[in-house]
């Protein structure tokens, strides 16, 4: 495993996520996920040069390329387009015949692919046609369904990317409660209080999940194709550890915040449990070898900090006191967090209230210590 | 070419569609869709089973299907559940082993994707998984662009249908104005004062968007593949000739009524045309000739009562009445029409008035004659 910290930056050079400079919540969202692309983006070109090398596709006039957990938004396309330029590129390198893509964008049903398919006009367009249809290399369809089942039929894709998904459990884990109640209680994820057993569940579901996706690709990808994912891990083996700092346990705190001051009930957050894991890069290795469908040709280790690719979002960047950072890490959390928290929780009234103590809690970790994301990438060969 | 006539029966019996039984504006305009559904669905098996047991592609272990204008509502996915079924016992009756299905789903971008996505998880469990995903045998993606593109990679479908989507065209003709206006004044598409030009020029765009259709086609369909294509024709020749009286040219009548009371100018009519032709049989087959790239295997004509499938949709049918008829028909054009129109013509009060002339003008005809749509259902071979 190799190490990279990165103080992120953005993807703002590329056309394709360049118009949508207006700052919504999704920008703010964003910010964190190029940061991550950036990343990424040397290793997805050199697994694509090592897929193209290898010259174990040449013979296709098709490749079947699919982006799990794609989203709705700028970076939805900007992601596809690169790895379709980069393709054509290396074949042109080659002097062969560049394939035709089908490129599957896959997420939930509940994802918004009407936005996705009304931006493609203008992306087959600008990006890939020329203007002429008979040109066009790369032909883009949605899949709507979890990737903790089949998606696509057997044998049809060589290239399989995911980025920023698998750390979402298809469900909560079983067994966070016995007859007496609740286990977790005061938090929402694992944390330095967490039982064993809780934290055992949560590895369960995760080992459950993984092996699951890694099941589902091994019957859609063909012998020999690759597939590059990225998600948030964890720095020590035992989940509990404090050392683990994560923007949850902020939110646990922050939900224990407005508890005290009545907007909430304790029992609620007791109750409540996040549909997310962050593994270990040992558990991962595990995994996936005693899945035994792919070969593990990478396992690399990368943090952001919290605020990474803010300097591409704010317009004065000369401050960079603890507040003004912990509001910036606040929009962009408060983006992912508030879907899944409200429904639970309570409007617009209890998660104004719930991110304010949220950015106390950050501005007063800022003054202590640089937070950051820790994240896993990995490549795979498919045996 | 064969003849047909039908009074519609529906698709009632099929479980996909049976649980959405309430009368919204949706369900009168799906009636007569599933009347063709009806008409279409034994050329659709036995075009199948001759594909089938043509043994072309039994060594596929993937069988691609597109579906080109899917629409979205409760029929989008009934014809695909019913074409999965014809192949899996097909193949079960020849000992062969069934075929997974990567089936397309196509329309235009602004089609709404997400309601067809969101219903797929129910469709996938009751109708062909059986709880387990792994024997999922169809997979389904979907595909937004135009039909007259490229839309799938090259040689990767087996299977085309479309149902009553290709006398749509890609824009209104060119050339049905010259330096004194409007050249088809009265009117919004082929009637019987229409000048020859006008007729030419709608004649070429018809030409020019199938010609389109069919190369496109022909670039992604393998050699063997089918294709079943369903859409509006007309019984002459000529085009203007008034025994093809269309429910269009009663919307030209009602919409000169309405010019007539001042609530809109009569400049509006002659400036507006459809984007819409209904070719002769002759014409088609001369442009499947003409492209070279199909077999055109069975060319059919058949008709559908205007209040096709009524008896399916109103809870009183004894009543025959010409008004009450026409009542039904107007509700199921309506669907159709209004969004072609109100853009120009204005909003719910003129649209409001349009259609009661229509339903008028309907019952006028009702006392006089049967009206029937026209339709043109043709199977095809890739060369």
């Amino acid at each position: 495993m190799t190490w990279r910290s990165v103080i992120g930056r953005g993807l703002c050079d590329d056309g394709v996520v360049a118009e949508d400079r207006h700052l919504s919540e999704c920008d703010w969202l964003l910010a964190a996920t190029r940061a991550v692309i950036t990343i990424v983006k040397p290793v997805l070109e050199e697994t694509i040069l090592d897929l193209i090398s290898s010259g174990v596709f040449l013979e296709f006039e098709v490749l079947g390329i699919a982006d799990l957990g794609c989203s709705s938004g700028p970076n939805t396309l900007s992601v596809i387009s690169h790895m379709v330029d980069t393709i054509t590129m290396a074949c042109q390198r080659l002097h062969c015949k560049p394939p035709e893509f089908q490129v599957f964008l896959n997420d939930l049903p509940g994802n918004d692919f009407n936005t996705i398919f009304k931006s493609l006009p203008s992306f087959y367009h600008n990006k890939l046609m020329g203007g002429n249809s008979n040109n066009r290399p790369c032909f883009i369809a949605g899949t709507a369904g979890s990737f903790y089942e089949r998606l696509f039929p057997r044998k049809t894709l060589h290239f399989i990317h995911s980025s920023y998904s698998l750390h979402y459990l298809s469900q909560v884990p079983k067994g966070l409660e016995n007859e007496e109640g609740a286990l977790n209680k005061g938090n929402i994820y694992i944390a330095s209080t967490t039982f064993p057993t809780v934290s055992r569940a949560y590895y369960e579901q995760f080992n459950h999940d993984f092996s699951s996706f890694l099941k589902s690709r091994s019957e859609e990808v063909l012998a020999g194709g690759r597939a590059i994912l990225t998600f948030m891990g964890r720095r020590t083996e035992d989940p509990s550890c404090d050392e683990n700092c994560t923007a949850w346990k902020m939110i646990s705190l922050a939900l224990n915040d407005i508890a005290q001051e009545g907007l909430i009930k304790e029992a609620q957050i007791d109750s409540f449990n996040l549909p997310y894991y962050a593994p270990s890069a040992a558990e991962v290795r595990r995994i996936i070898l005693e899945e035994g469908s792919f070969n593990l040709i990478r396992l690399e280790a990368f943090e952001i900090s919290w605020d990474a690719n803010r300097d591409n979002i704010e317009t004065d960047v000369s401050s960079l006191d603890s507040l003004r950072r912990a509001k910036y890490v606040t929009k962009c959390i408060r983006a992912v967090a508030e879907p899944m928290l409200s429904s639970c929780f309570g409007g617009s009234q209890v998660m104004n209230a719930l991110f304010c103590r949220f950015t106390e809690r950050v501005a007063q970790l800022y003054s202590k210590e640089e937070p950051k994301y820790y994240s896993l990438l990995i490549t795979l060969r498919k045996i």
